[in-house]
């Protein structure tokens, strides 16, 4: 095992031989969402030494998979820039189509800037709806400005 | 003006002349939000015929462009594959980190199955917050399941 | 055996070595049809339970494996995203001229909006003629209209 | 006007001022089908005379561009390699999933060889449901075997 | 040995090891050409029983290798879109160049169409010159109309 | 007109109007085959002054566009490295599907080198078959030995 | 004078006309650096009311375009993704050779995060040295550590 | 072990493993920066005999893996040509962002030439703040001015 | 005339209508030599004062574009990145098969570093031989060794 | 060991093992350079018998191993079609930014033809100059003319 990307393999695979869910195992890690702890085993977010030490028992990883888990990784999950799964394609089809007005309505209401990927969180649930449930996500970056300098 | 292409960029150079914003132009669309009328203007959604026409009317398009408008465009803003801007990159970026955290989580809650790009809402608030204001952002869309046949 | 397109080499192996059809396989899922299950032993849809302990115990898979077919694939089966076997490529071909049509027929007839990739069938039948066979495929997929908000 | 994506441009531009439909166009031209005609119209078929100059007629073409209409075109309606339109993507899509299928179950039912794009048609057709009404396609092409020399 | 791109490694290997030529190994097969056979080692082309068996005799192949050289491949020989071998990218340089001078001839001596390169065959020949020995290529494939319809 | 590509449209515009054949305009050229000809006005080869001077004036070209007619152009007649329209497509499959048999027996026949792609020339003529005409198409090309130094 | 790409060419050819530097028109605005207007004239940076009006007054500017430089442009200032020119593509490969050393230093240093490209500042410099001047560029980006939720 | 990437995915296993940070490995190279050892052990650099072997001799690496940090590497570190990791990606987007800028200044000050890349040294530091530390980033790069001849 | 581009297409132009030679134009400038000349009337490098001058005057070019011709301009001067035209393609299959024969070599002789492509000169010329005149290219450039820091 | 790249790797790995320099093995080959040589054991051109039986016996190659050295490989040493290595970098810069000057000057010389990359030769000395040392590289290649035919 040397790569963090075979680690994130190795995980998934053991998920699936003993039935776990990500809510479960995100479950043993103190005061973290379901969404960051499963962006951290899929090799996108590093985790504190006390949910990697937690899963990582549960998940039988050894000393040094427990420390990769602590290691900023390389980022980036996906093959190739446009993604081929359609699930994960609907969401940069958002970016595609409404890339520009993301960009209009947060300039029109913040002034020149961005909205953070890194100071950010995000949340998904279930929306109960008799014309089928939806897929709910809200997001929150803080807005970062542009500075003259 | 023969294209879209063409209508958006007079659209975009009007709104700065007159110093108009994209709600003040929203407000004129009956029961429609800020997000989809910006995303019309911008070329990536079909305005329903009064919403054409009051907007239409309110820029001086003439009646071909008004038409044009409520003709399903060919959707895509984006000049690159991957996006330069930095506001718009980062909406890339958290599809390219968190895609499979995305996958795996709408996968655990709804089987296998896509959220709609098409059944879909977004709205965007700035969120107020003493450490620097957000930028919050919901979306629902429908869960569509696979079907298996 | 670790990931989906391992598993996806050794069925197309095994299938070879026992001399089976992907239509024999087929028939050993409740009324599933060759075109799906061919799709998700090939890594594309995800099994049932009943096919994927029928075929799977067919074919001779382990445990995990069995499990592993139950699971939703990360999907896209092409290694380009132009593909280069004349066969698919002929598929990519049709895309290619015949997009703007599909669009603006579907678009006339139905108004703004997709056909679903996702609540989709499809069938693919032998057509005899004098003139050398035929190769029919018919598909259907839902209508669905983008939503204004 | 020079090239043919100028006059389908400007065809495109006549129909939305006209308000013509691609149907009423197509009924202009003698055993034709709308989505033979619809193509040649948007540049990736060849019209002959008769329907060059009916719907030329009808649109207000010059005698160059009825010409034209009736000159083989280089083919490729899309201005990427994958589509950035969700609703032309949604094909794009089905190849990518089904790719490998299409080619198992073609290999295993007509041997080695290819379902032509060039002695092919098709059709779509609304497919009523109650559940929501449904996109039927159907094609039919010619099976080519390669022939061993 | 799990599939055709391993099995074409193999084949090239045994024939270096061995000192055969293409030409030796295709006289083993009833008549085929050395092109067809030569194809078909390389993994473009599917064999027919007695040439596999034939030949994979002769190269010491086991029961499951000579059943692979028997189904239609995933065609492609080239490990990038523009070959980078100049021998190959030669014949790509000619497409380059001469592409649209082969669609002006064909289409003015057939009509609108393809030649088709799976009903097609194709020769290659040491033409000797006092000026410097000539590689001389024949092709012939089917001319195949578009039709309407 | 400043550039070899506006000639070329020009070129093309003024054959369709004028009803006239690639052999005809070539016929015009002494000693010129029609595939050379037909290169040279589609901008890919360089015409020598007599034919550029017929040609030239049957297509009533004024003085400047008949001397562009005889400098080497930026070679390279198609818009996307892999050809989208089907007839050319066709000649680039062939490369990719036989590139790799084409350098496994031009080497075997002539030892390491390449067919040159200068020292060349090429004939397309119809071979009359009662299954259907066929496109035959004859090159020949200097073979050009890597020089050990 | 519609977009901002043409109103950046129309910049450089006065300032060329007019034998400006950048210097100087960076000296009009108050409390701003060079590099900051610079990017701001050529298209990548909104500069503030006083700047782009007393710039655009010695420019000789309309008074679209003194409020077009006010507007947050879309940003991305090269024609490709890798950059053609030699100076510009010095930094480009900086970033190739050294991209992961940034990464590793600035986790050892800070830990998991990035360094703002928003909140941040740069200076050019000429540095005096006898084996030839130098090139001094000093920057200052926020450290945004990802945050955990 | 056989390659330069095979060696530093080696030495970042062994770092994790020993808690080691860069800069303690880079005090066991004389007179050299934190910044030039962590790029040679990354893959980046050749590292002199002194720094190879104490170092090497720290890792526990075998004679060849330490003579193979002294040969020059085939640079490049990044698996894409646009970077996915967001720390490297703001370097990218500040060269996309800024590029033409440098540009600009660079030729202003100095006239026609570059910033060298290879006789170039950098240094990263933090930088205290109240509002929150920063990346502090230092480059210098020799000049080399265009020659005419 | 706006860009450097517009101004290089005018240049060949005249050029072309006048009957001019690149070694003609050359020998107007003091000094320089043919390839430095011709590279700057193509729009990669930059010409002093006096060419500038002398071969503007001889061109007709008005005053902006002389000085456009001593602005450093944007280079790469090929439409795509793997370059189309068959003379400056073998070039680049030099590059692509030489490439690492090049940095063995270079590095064998002089250590880590680089050839300059800033501080470097080549010259081109014909020389006789009986099979055949050979083009003659030498070039110089100086070695940039990488220095630890 | 099967492919020519995993040969072209053992090579320079034995070579680093054994402190051996690429002018020492070339000396081995009677009557070669050691810039074709180089490129002959780093995968590139084929070795002559003598060659490849002297210097693999002196690198301890088995006799697959001295066959496979006599075999014309796929050509091609870089992996991306822009080198990402900087030394090998410059001369991808060369191409292009000087390739439309090649193209210009050997047009002029020579007329409408390339400079032939197969009959061709290169050698790489080093200039001693007090400014600092220069690499020079000379070039021959044939000249080959386009042919009328």
């Amino acid at each position: 095992m040397t790569t963090r990307l075979e680690l994130t393999e190795k995980i998934v695979r053991i998920k699936i031989e003993q039935d776990l869910s990500w809510s479960e195992l995100a479950a043993l890690a103190d005061d973290l969402s379901k969404e960051f702890v499963t962006a951290g085993l899929l090799g996108q977010m590093t985790l504190p030494k006390q949910a990697a030490e937690a899963i990582g028992g549960k998940l039988g990883l050894d000393a040094f998979e427990i420390k990769l888990l602590q290691v900023p990784p390389y980022r980036g999950s996906l093959p190739t820039s446009v993604p081929t799964d359609p699930l994960i394609y609907r969401f940069y089809e958002l970016v595609s189509v409404y890339g520009t007005t993301f960009k209009a309505l947060i300039h029109e209401e913040f002034g020149d800037g961005i909205m953070s990927a890194i100071d950010f969180r995000m949340d998904m649930q279930r929306e109960p709806n008799t014309a089928g449930d939806r897929v709910a996500i809200t997001m929150s970056g803080k807005f970062l400005p542009y500075k003259s300098y």
